[in-house]
C-alpha cells in the first residue's frame, strides 16, 4: 500500500497510526495516540498525545488538536480549528450495548476553539470563530463568530466579539 | 497460574492485562488499556483505548465500555451496559492526599447507558435501561428506565421513554 | 546529564520521563504517563496513569494526581494535593490555533483537593484545604477551607467544613 504519511509528518514511536491514514505535511502525531485508516489529517497539524482519530474523521489544515481528544466517525473540522485537550465528540444520540445507533455528522467551521474537556453532541454545526467555553455541553449549533459555554452550552456574547480581541 | 484470559478474547499488543484478571469470551481489549489483577470482564465485553479497569471492579457480559473510562474498586457493571467515551467513576467522596478513604459501592444496572464525559459519585444505584446524558455529573441514584441529565443529573423524562422508542 | 530522578523513585517501562525532569524520594509515574523536561515533582508523589506533566510545571511533596490529569506550564501544586481522575488544567483563556497565547499562572495551595473530571481555568488560585467538587468547571479563585462545585463552580459550604469532617 502506497504510504500516505508525508514524508515531513513527525510520528512519535510511541503512537499508532495505522496504515490507510492519511497524514499531511509538517503534521504531528504524539505519545499514544491513534489513528485509524482512512482518517484524514491535513498539513501543518498538530495531534497531541493520547488522543483518538476514528475512520472517516477529516482534519483541516493547521488544526491543533490536544491531548485526550477523542473523533469519532461523521466528525469533520475545518482548517485552523483548536481543540483544547480532553475534547470528546460523539456519533450517536441514544446509545445502547447492544445496537449500532446511526452516526450522525458534526462540522466544526474553521477557527472555531472548542474549550477543555467539553463534549460536543453528534449532528451540529459549531460556526467558523465560535469560543465555546472548557467544561460545556454542546447540544445545540452554534452561529459563527458566537462565544457559548456551559452545560448545556448557550450563546453568552456577541457575535465577533473575539474577534475584535484577536485584533487580527 | 492459571490464565483466566479466555482464548477466544482479543488483547491488544499495547494493552497491559494483568495477571489475576478474568476476560472472558469473544471480549476485546484495545491499546493502552490497563486489567488490574482481580478485575472480572464478562463474555462479549468490549473495552476501547485508555480505559483503567481497576481490582475488584466486576463487569457483565456485552457490555461495552468505550475510550477512556476509568472504573475503580467498588465499581460493578451487570449485563449490557453502555459507557460512553471518557465516563470516570470515583471511590472515595471527600479525597485528600494523605489518607486512604473508605470505598463506596456504585451499581449500573443491566442495559443503562451513561453518556460521554460523564462522572459518577460513588455510593449509587443507576437503574435499568436508564440513560445518563452526556457531559453528566450523576451525585444520586437515578431510577429504572428513567433519562437523566446535568450538572448535577436529575431526572428529565418519564419512565421507559427511552424504551418505547428503542422498539423493543 | 545529571539524572534528576531520585532512585527510590518508581518509573513503570511503560511511562515516559524525559531526561531533565525531576523526580523526589519514594515517587512514583505510572504507565502511559509523561514527564517532560524541567517538569518538576516532589518526594512521596504518586503520579497515576495516562497523566501529562509538561515542563515548568511543580508538583510539590505527598501529592497523589491520579490517572489522566494534564498539567500545564504554568501550574503548581503546593504539598499534599489531591487531584481525582482527569483533572485537566487550561493555560490560555482564549486559544486559537494560529497563536500562541499567554501562559497564565495557576497555583494550588497545599492540601487541596479537586474532584474527577474536574476542569481548571488558568490564572487562579485554588486555597489550602479547599475541596473542589467532581465535574466542576473552576473559574474563579476559591477561598481557603471552602467547598465549591458546578459549572461554574461556586462556593456551596462554610469555610473549614470539611476540616472539621476530617477530625485532624
Amino acid at each position: 500500500m502506497t504510504s500516505k504519511i508525508d514524508p515531513t509528518a513527525f510520528i512519535h514511536p510511541l503512537a499508532d497510526v495505522e496504515d490507510g491514514a492519511t497524514i499531511g505535511k509538517n503534521s504531528q502525531v504524539w505519545r499514544w495516540s491513534h489513528i485509524m485508516p482512512d482518517a484524514i489529517v491535513g498539513d501543518n497539524v498538530m495531534i497531541g498525545e493520547g488522543c483518538h482519530i476514528a475512520s472517516g474523521v477529516v482534519i483541516g489544515d493547521n488544526c491543533r488538536v490536544q491531548n485526550g481528544c477523542q473523533l469519532f466517525e461523521g466528525v469533520t473540522l475545518e482548517n485552523s480549528v483548536f481543540l483544547a485537550p480532553n475534547v470528546i465528540f460523539t456519533n450517536v444520540k441514544f446509545p445502547r450495548s447492544h445496537r449500532k445507533g446511526k452516526f450522525e455528522k458534526t462540522i466544526l467551521r474553521s477557527n472555531c476553539s472548542i474549550g477543555a474537556n467539553s463534549v460536543i453532541l453528534c449532528g451540529i454545526e459549531i460556526g467558523t470563530w465560535a469560543m465555546i467555553g472548557m467544561g460545556s455541553v454542546v447540544t445545540r449549533s452554534v452561529a459563527p463568530g458566537v462565544t457559548a459555554f456551559g452545560c448545556p452550552a448557550v450563546a453568552k456574547k456577541n457575535k465577533n466579539h473575539h474577534l475584535e480581541k484577536l485584533n487580527i
